[in-house]
């Protein structure tokens, strides 16, 4: 370490700190303390703080003031250590990693692991290495994990295929820490040859996991394969049983996925080192308005989780978990990334130190990162509007529904009546039964999957997103025919993005050049298309909170239990694909 | 991994299992809760338990009975996972790696962090390789850190020096994880360019430490350097600081430093995780009678420390610090390093697996490895058994004078008057003062270093030895020069060793020809050696219970506060040479 000299000249007093935080209350995560403290820092790192009335010896004299460059007197407000979080697809913040950091970094957030498989679906590597190089241009320490499942599964079609070949390319990058989420849990349980040399890649890595409900021997034949975490638990049985198997248990607050409070018993002294925190998938409006894993340690703290062990899920736990040993917590030796707050019982940054250097304060990064032009990326929606073709010939009177739960990713997998009309089974809003399709965008090959699906609300009009988990095709639901025609066309002639219409009518649209899954445009004017959006959608009916969200995961078929791909309905407990009508 | 596709059939249920410990009462360390199962293993690992009534669905089909290739019936015994010692000189056990493994494998330890830093000090990397060799045929997993420390300082001499470049050449060892114990904290402190390279090369991997009484700026220095752990604190005061800092403890119960019982208080729900459990240096008659980490669960465990805590300590924690995250725990997808005891409050091994084999029971080994023999290292004693010269004019009335202090590696720094006779200053064994001698023995230079010693309690006679940590030169301390050439000859002449002579005759001898530090012997003869010498030790009064452990740390000169080395007494505070004569 280059700088070592000078860090061990100022721990030890010998030569001016470059910072010193003092009057600060600091959260000490190691020994669960909150204790005052004069906070030193030199070389971006924390080299040791002085505690009130100490007059001890130095090294090699006598102790005293330290000699300082610059002094913030915090008065008594706390200082905690940057927030990580465990697991988040920066893709679903909708804009690229700098812009992504320009709404977490504020809020305290100083290190991320993500996960690029939404734009590796899309363009493979060359999209995570778009990735590689946006997230070192951000104000944000952003470690990759190699996505493990491009495609999902083989009941889609993505537009790129990574198989252990391609992803152990990435071993040799600098940020990459291990092998993202393992969703295709039935090929690790069930010995998939191909599944087994992505993990045996990156085996000496890390290997992270995803496995929602699954349970006994199952669940132990997945952390027999070596996978170390899960993020995808809902109760506290299923915490419980992951956590006795040894997997570190990861607690998700997502914009579709709200698992935290319903989690936060299973915190005890004895689980918690187990216990991380993260948010997988949030939206502009979620970020800017309630936040990143702030907003998740309040909510902790909220429901009475004693700070420091809430403090502890955001920082310390996750780095362990991760290896790196160089933060997570406020101590000498550690990377100087430090939050500032005021209110012990509600934290928000006020101020943000990010290797000793402030870089946000007040809720506001001091210098905008650049964002990368729609330009960045090569077009990625390939398919011809006039050739869409949503019809759906009836062959008998009964058919499988996809149910869509509030703030859930798992579906009921419904049978109803259909609504026939002249031989062609079609939506029929008034029983909340809506058209679903999903358009290949990758190849061009035009292929639809069609469906329906229940829990929407939409009573007219169509909504249309390229954005759709994990293959990003193009996904349409809606009341009629020429309203869906309508909200895919206008996305696909955008190049990607979201859309409501309503018949021949675009009502509002968000363009999302970058891959089909983000914006070129800064995050709050994405936050407020997305409400554009929202509002449309709501104006048609739409009862879900996000009907986009939860559009979204409707064409996900590695979460159970009914999905539809452009492949066809999938059943995800049988893994396999189900015809339309029963 | 070979043999995953196998593990993950067993697991699933589809393949028979190759050991199912039926009726076994897990130690689950990850939940803290000890629980009914019957234990899977395959291919090594643990891959899952069924637990009594469990009757729910397997991945691919019903449940029920497992198939199995064998099957022990634990009739409700505990199984635990194998024990890790997160810090041990093997060669304190004065026998090389296998034999070790002889006594502490069939006491459940089956993970060991060693530093082979004593033989690396007398035959530096061919000493290190050699125990990297022996270390692959012992059945014990055997991770090597390297000597960081070699010599110890300038203020000794030692076999060898191994320089940042010479250590880094280990980093391609598979065995070996990170930087062994940098003792030297002054210079890490001082920023010595030396200390920082060995950092440096190591940073990526583990940094140890060893920082006895460092606090304030100093200690907070010591940990901006990078350094993760510290098993030197002594008293719960100086445990909370360093863990304050940044360090995890390891609580040390040696031979001659017991540690443990006051630093138990320390364990809370909070700091318990960044708690290790280590024995540094052990005897061999305390490893064949007391234990080695079996003992200090036990000792914990009686008390008070609740059981799974206990076993955290000695397990998973350890694990988890050291990023050896396939093992640690019972848990699927971990290695089967288990063992099985019958009683919680004092728990002793009656079978111990390592990767799915049985290889001890009923405290012994199955199959005993291979003994190297005294050959497989060269001789290592160079000194002129003629020329020792242990007479030391007397140039004041006024001596300082190292006072041992029972079981503890630190000693006081006294002062005395001299005994003069004809000009010499001399031993008074009546006021319990010895003379002490320390002989470069490396380099055939004979330089000596000469000093006196209170505490050891000789009222006639001396002892002599080769162990002498760190630099091992020839120790001698004794009532009478006479007493000490013989001693000093006796080891001389068996190329290392230990000895107790009066006057003319050798009243017992331990012949310790691999590197004057390890024995060709059983470990159970050398006990009875070793017993033979402490006998014959007490019989010419000495008080300490083993008065060679204390002899070969009153040269060390980097725990506090007055040493010898052949380059002369050493005032550890200050770390420089000071003259006998006050």
């Amino acid at each position: 370490m280059a700088d070592l000299p000078r860090a061990l000249a100022a721990a030890r007093g010998d030569e001016p700190v470059d910072l010193l935080l003092r009057n600060a209350r600091l959260v000490n995560v190691m020994s669960g303390e909150i204790h005052s403290a004069d906070i030193a820092v030199a070389a971006g790192l924390v080299v040791g703080w002085d505690e009130p009335g100490w007059d001890g010896p130095t090294w090699n004299g006598p102790g005293g003031p330290r000699k300082t460059n610059r002094v913030i007197d915090l008065d008594g407000r706390f200082v905690a250590p940057g927030f990580i979080d465990a697991h988040v697809h920066i893709e679903s913040s909708m804009v690229p990693p700098a812009e992504f950091a320009r709404a977490v970094v504020p809020r305290g957030v100083t290190t991320v692991i993500t996960d690029p498989h939404e734009i590796g679906n899309v363009l493979g590597l060359q999209g995570i290495r778009f990735m590689l190089r946006e997230a070192a241009r951000a104000p944000l320490d952003i470690w990759v994990n190699a996505p493990s499942c491009v495609p999902a599964t083989a009941l889609e079609t993505s537009g790129a295929r990574l198989e252990a070949a391609d992803l152990a390319e990435l071993l040799a990058e600098p940020r990459v820490l291990g092998l993202a989420e393992v969703m295709n849990f039935p090929g690790v349980v069930g010995g998939d040859p191909g599944v087994l040399a992505k993990l045996d890649a990156f085996r000496r890595r890390h290997l992270d996991g995803h496995c929602p409900g699954l349970t006994g021997r199952a669940l132990h034949a997945y952390a027999t394969a070596g996978i170390r975490n899960d993020h995808e638990a809902t109760t506290v049985v299923e915490a419980r049983a992951k956590l006795r198997a040894g997997l570190t248990v990861f607690l998700r607050e997502a914009t579709n996925a709200r698992n935290l409070r319903a989690l936060l018993p299973v915190i005890s002294a004895v689980t918690e080192r187990h216990l991380c925190l993260c948010t997988d998938d949030r939206q502009p409006a979620d970020l800017l308005e309630e936040g990143s894993i702030d907003h998740l340690i309040r909510i902790a703290i909220g429901e009475g989780i004693e700070p420091v062990t809430a403090f502890r899920l955001g920082t310390l736990n996750t780095a362990e978990h991760y290896g790196l040993h160089d933060r997570g917590a406020v101590a000498p030796g550690r990377r100087a990334d430090l939050v500032v707050f005021s209110d012990l019982s509600a934290p928000r940054a006020e101020i943000v130190f990010r290797g000793g250097v402030e870089v946000a304060r007040d809720g506001k990064l001091l210098h905008d990162p650049p964002r990368p032009p729609a330009a960045a990326l090569p077009r990625t929606v390939h398919l011809d509007p006039d050739r869409l073709d949503f019809a759906i010939p009836a062959t008998s009177d009964r058919i499988r529904v996809i149910g869509a739960i509030p703030d859930q990713l798992l579906t009921q997998s419904l049978e109803m009546d259909a609504a026939v009309k002249d031989g062609l089974a079609v939506a029929d809003p008034h029983r909340d039964l809506l058209k679903m399709a999903v358009v290949e965008r990758h190849h061009g090959t035009g292929r639809t999957g069609l469906g329906f699906v229940r829990g929407i609300g939409l009573r007219e009009g169509a909504i249309a997103s390229t954005v759709a988990h994990d293959h990003h095709n193009l996904v349409v639901i809606g009341a009629d025919d020429s309203s869906m025609h309508t909200a895919a066309r206008a996305v696909a002639e955008a190049d990607g993005g979201l859309a409501v219409a309503r018949g021949g009518e675009v009502l509002a649209l968000l363009p999302l050049p970058l891959a089909g899954l983000m914006s070129d445009r800064p995050i709050e004017e994405v936050r407020d298309r997305m409400l554009a959006l929202l509002a449309a959608a709501h104006g048609l009916g739409a009862s879900l909170r996000d009907p986009f969200m939860a559009m979204s995961f409707l064409a996900l078929e590695v979460i159970p239990s009914l999905k539809l791909t452009d492949v066809g309905l999938v059943d995800v407990e049988r893994f396999a694909v189900v015809p339309l009508f029963v």
